[in-house]
């Protein structure tokens, strides 16, 4: 049955359509473990009808990666009990106050936690790592301070959904864990990696593309898919900051302790950002009018350009290798000055073009990123 | 009440806070509108147990801009429909195997649906749009499918379920439409043009930074916050996409009619990215250590540089201010022209620096927008 499913949702084999049908087929197996308290009669004999936040859970909780899914599940947590708990006193309150004044009493606090919550949730460090948790928190307050005026057994009503709440994070927390886990931290981690690499190519093409123009056009595909890789550089910052913050969350595993240093990966990527800037501006520079026309005129200054390039894309790749394989890369400090010294070499033979003056404005933002590293 | 509320929620009295503090007290106001089918006895009566699910959708439902507001409710409800539709669908087939095969028939549905609609989920063109629909798809579908099996009148539940929801989606809509509307769209609408102004300070500031280095360092204070803004145009191509989607959805209001190109809004942020990534790499240029440092050096240049910055500042500040008040910039045509010629002059003064060279490119991107926006 598994096989038969297999060709017709997996169109592409590549590694990432690969993942993503692992993660459905793993979707698949969390909801079917928690249907089973409906299914199997001793296990509904025992939960009833709260049988279905448990199914919610499942659903609303289950994401991509396991980091993510931790955070959602721990601030659902948190926001039900919270919740629960001052639904109760609200609850509590209101019978105490009594009569009309009971529907009062409620409607206020429903007002006045709604309110505060919401405009906390507006608050952008809450909002970043908390938003779905207080959005449970003024569901459940809510939904229990109301029911409270009807129902007399507030508390009972709490204590089973919250069991109900707690099996269906522990089936999610199940399948996530033991059935092919996809870690946030891994994907941050080789998808910087990969940035060195999207620069490096990019660097290579463009200087290609320049020194070639006059000649064959059949490098105009190759150099768009690496300005693509580019760009997606500069507009990593929001995906790379979500990645690190479902990353805290996950446990040890693999290479990575308890206390990776995540924010590094986060000042990394601003650094590739700067970095990948510049080196669009280059492109810029390239579709310039104003470039010298003659294929002479650029010959000369090919050597050097080609040099000062090449340098920069090998330590573009060597860091992207040293950071993929997490190990000290120490034998590139000469390079980086040798680095230092060709571009002296390179300023003063290179006055008239502007492609070059760029590489090297590319490169003192190399050498800070390597700086960076160390 | 609202009146003690207002000092000790809304601190600060920036445009942005007061809109926050209304959003949050429209929530309120939600909440408590539809916590009334509980608290009113004749509407109990009618709606019973089900107002939960009123409940759920407006915590649920209820975001910040109108348009998302608008975007999830409809989600939420085609969802709903189809996955009750599906789900009925199932647990008819489970009645018609009967036996111990019931239970078989729906956990392999369930499996099916789920994996596959978690499948579509990742699908990047499904979930940016459709993403909670198909979460609401999948919940409404394994709820019924399973508890088809138990409860007789399936149908008869999802009907009430479906007009209470439908019931929370009302109270959202009024709310939300009628107590002061926030709009993506106006969002959308002023932060492209405030854009403009953004680069526009940061040149002015780069400029003033670069012939007063050597004199009082007052400025860095107010150069470091437009860098901040500068950076922020870099990396809003994800809010204004979301932003974008959102106005889409959005009833025709004030000056927007129902086919406004939203499309082009992200063409001409995603020019200003491109322009910001160039006048961000100007910085690099300020920061190098091989910048002329006597001050008369950098004097020889100054005349052009500056009439090509503040022609570029012009353009750009006029640009914003013709997006937002949405008139035609007929007269700068001629504006433009002058820009070239200036170019062509200034190219010829002042090959020595390289800040003039990035000056120039930044104004080549200046008039591909000016291009695009004719």
């Amino acid at each position: 049955f598994l096989l038969s499913l297999l060709p017709c949702l997996g169109g592409k084999k590549s590694i990432h359509g690969y993942k993503k049908l692992i993660h459905s087929v793993k979707v698949g197996i969390a909801l079917v473990l928690v249907s089973l308290l409906y299914l199997l009669n001793p296990l509904y004999k025992q939960v009833g009808e709260n049988a279905m936040w448990a199914i919610m859970t499942v659903v609303v909780i289950f994401e991509f990666y396991t980091g993510a899914m931790l955070s959602k599940g721990l601030n659902r947590g948190v926001g039900t009990i919270l919740g629960g708990g001052f639904g109760c006193l609200a609850a509590i309150l209101a019978h105490e106050v009594g009569g009309i004044g009971k529907a009062i009493t409620v409607g206020i606090s429903v007002f006045i936690f709604g309110a505060a919550a919401t405009y906390s949730r507006l608050i952008p460090s809450v909002k970043k790592r908390y938003d779905y948790g207080v959005m449970i928190f003024i569901l459940t307050f809510n939904l229990v301070a109301v029911s409270g005026l009807r129902a007399e057994a507030v508390i009972e009503i709490a204590r089973e959904r919250l069991s109900t709440i707690a099996m269906g994070f522990a089936v999610c927390l199940f399948t996530s864990l033991f059935i092919f886990p996809m870690w946030a931290s891994d994907e941050l981690h080789y998808s910087t990696a990969s940035k060195f690499n999207n620069l490096a190519s990019f660097i290579e093409g463009s200087l290609e593309e320049y020194f070639k123009e006059m000649g064959t056009e059949k490098k105009e595909n190759q150099s768009t898919t690496s300005f693509i890789g580019c760009t997606s550089v500069l507009y990593s910052k929001i995906k790379d900051e979500s990645l690190a913050n479902f990353a805290r969350w996950e446990p040890w595993h693999g290479k990575f302790g308890f206390s990776h240093p995540w924010y590094k990966y986060l000042q990394i990527g601003d650094s590739l950002r700067e970095l990948a800037a510049s080196i669009i501006s280059l492109k810029g520079c390239l579709q310039s009018h104003r470039q010298p026309q003659s294929v002479a005129v650029r010959m000369t200054i090919k050597e050097p350009c080609e040099a000062v390039a090449l340098s920069l894309i090998c330590t573009l790749r060597e860091l992207g290798d040293s950071i993929k394989g997490m190990k000290r890369c120490s034998p590139k400090v000469l390079l980086v000055a040798k680095l230092q010294l060709m571009r002296l070499e390179l300023s003063v033979a290179s006055s008239p073009s502007r492609l070059v003056l760029e590489n090297c404005d590319g490169l003192a933002m190399a050498s800070f990123v390597y700086v960076l590293m160390e």
